[in-house]
């Protein structure tokens, strides 16, 4: 410890001066975008936001490569997220429906993804949030799309079969995993861990080191355990923050999931197309000929032009109970030349294709 | 429109300049939190929190003070906000326990005062909160005490002659009114408008305007007005977006408030005294004697020392069924030599008195 450190009273006053800088640079960002408002204005009178997904994500994607600490690049990125939001809505706030009601993962998404000035309006359903966003009555919606302990939300993308809306956006939100049990259980009396399976998978390394003597009982969710517990003084169950506040469960342990990266992943709805951001996925819908080797068929020019998939999901058709679609996430930009090929013979071979739209990869 | 108009790839590399100097300044911040952490580490080795309640104010003030727009001082304060809890959820985030569930507005409440670098958690119970952070298992509370449409949260009041926790802050937080019907209730079929009196109160000069000979109906909260209105299709309730969420009513008209600065306030609870930020207010419990005019010798020497209370609140005693204490808020620190004053002369006038706390007043 050498004499030299700064005092209490320096440093804050290096502080102080800090904050005037960025609070100048705050304004003077405010200003640029006001400007870049107007320019958008004289080319096309009629534009009704500003929003600009592909450039926000562009913004976000150079915060995160130049990072240098000591503050985490996801830290600063979510300011700049905060920043933007706020110089956006001098303009206009946006109008933002999500999947209800407040307080929920798709909520914490919403806000993730457009910031705190955004309005953001809570539905009931995931029909009404395409609805209202179909009808213009938001600038956009956010839905969730996988759900690490439920797998994928089916009806998200059978909402998308019958939409002609398009994915601008995607988030994602890390989950995290806890012990829960009834109020006064102790850890002694534990004979059994209730949770879903995927949940109990996602736990395994450490339910091995602290209950390698526990019978695990897979159930149909992670809500469900937790309901069951809260009746049972010598059980457990792995399941989420709200389950624990839903049925009023002590949290033994907090965040006991093997891997910390477990996340969920939502998709933001729109009407316009997205330019490239550099960094891009794309998601299509894809009904099959019936035929044997379909899928092989469709996914054979993505092996050949060395796309990556993300994802494949597979549903029934909605006007034809024989029939299968499948939703293809995959790495890249519908505006790209090897995309454009691929996308030009997977056409080709199928009955109907309907590209759900080309959007940023999500950076935080 | 002048063609000296920069162009939109000109504008969009001033914006990705600034942005790097702002990013350059976040982490030097960082940095200068960081060294603040030592120099205090060094002073006192057993310390727990290096958040200065005082301190944030401070720094909130002079961002509102120096604005010069075009962002509003609040948001700019809000961006702040989130900056100085990044910095310090860099040496150790705080945890925060506050009267769930989620997404209500104390949970609101929390995020704004301690920024989404603090971990949060939902409790049942008022009571619940005081016993967290009495147990030192959180290091701070968030507890609501004065909702505009439903007057003083008498439960925290009551915690506190119970307890010994200081107040540390205050949140407020605007609340606003909306029309509010069942799904397909026409607005030339209302006939009736039920809502708190308070509420209507709120609203009396929108309800003039829009609805001179419609009925208005005081019941006893938002909420029910809501419950009730969801069965009549001639009726309208006023209320909160909660309530328009929790009874599926559709919301006809938002912000019907007259005063749009209808705000509600929560209280911070903490173990810790909390220095002079220069812009404060102290809280008091004063039991009186049982004695004609006792409010009126306690209020005297306010007056006479010209310090503005703020609000005044009567309870029963707890331990005695005729007696009543008083909550006191007024303008002042304690540690100011004219606040001690009073302090003093109020107690020589009074059977008890404990000081709550001096906290900076709410900024934003």
């Amino acid at each position: 410890m050498s004499e030299q450190r700064p005092t209490l009273a320096e440093l804050r006053q290096r502080i102080d001066k800090i904050d005037q800088d960025i609070h100048q640079l705050i304004n003077q960002r405010a200003v640029c975008a006001q400007q870049v408002a107007e320019v958008k204005k004289a080319e096309d009178p009629t534009i009704k936001s500003f929003y600009r997904p592909e450039r926000e994500a562009q913004v976000l994607q150079m915060v995160m490569q130049r990072n240098q600490g000591p503050l985490a690049g996801e830290t600063v990125a979510r300011l700049f997220r905060e920043i933007m939001s706020a110089c956006l809505a001098l303009e206009s706030p946006l109008n933002i429906a999500f999947l209800g009601p407040n307080g929920t993962f798709t909520h914490a998404a919403a806000l993730k993804h457009f910031g705190h000035a955004a309005l953001t309006q809570p539905l009931a359903t995931i029909d009404e949030v395409f609805r209202e966003v179909e009808a213009g009555s938001v600038n956009y919606g956010v839905v969730p799309v996988e759900n690490s302990s439920e797998g994928v939300v089916n009806h998200t993308l059978d909402c998308f079969m019958a939409s002609s809306l398009k994915i601008i956006g995607e988030v994602e939100l890390r989950i995290h995993q806890n012990l829960l049990v009834a109020k006064g259980t102790q850890i002694k009396h534990i004979s059994r861990i209730y949770s879903h399976q995927q949940s109990l998978a996602q736990c395994r390394k450490w339910l091995d080191a602290h209950f390698p003597k526990v019978e695990r009982v897979a159930v149909s969710s992670n809500a469900e355990a937790a309901r069951m517990v809260k009746s049972e003084w010598h059980s457990a169950a792995i399941a989420g923050e709200t389950a624990a506040e839903l049925y009023d469960l002590t949290i033994l342990h907090a965040n006991i999931e093997d891997n910390p990266n477990n996340t969920t992943r939502f998709l933001i709805i729109g009407t316009e197309e997205v330019p490239a951001s550099g960094d891009d996925k794309t998601s299509l819908i894809v009904a099959a000929h019936n035929e044997a080797g379909a899928l092989y068929h469709i996914l054979e020019p993505f092996y050949r032009h060395n796309i990556s998939l993300t994802r494949i999901e597979t549903r029934p058709a909605q006007n034809d109970i024989w029939s299968y679609v499948f939703f293809i996430d995959f790495e890249g930009h519908q505006q790209q030349p090897h995309v454009k090929v691929v996308l030009d013979e997977i056409k080709a071979r199928v009955r109907e294709m309907r590209i759900l739209g080309s959007y940023p990869k999500a950076v935080l």
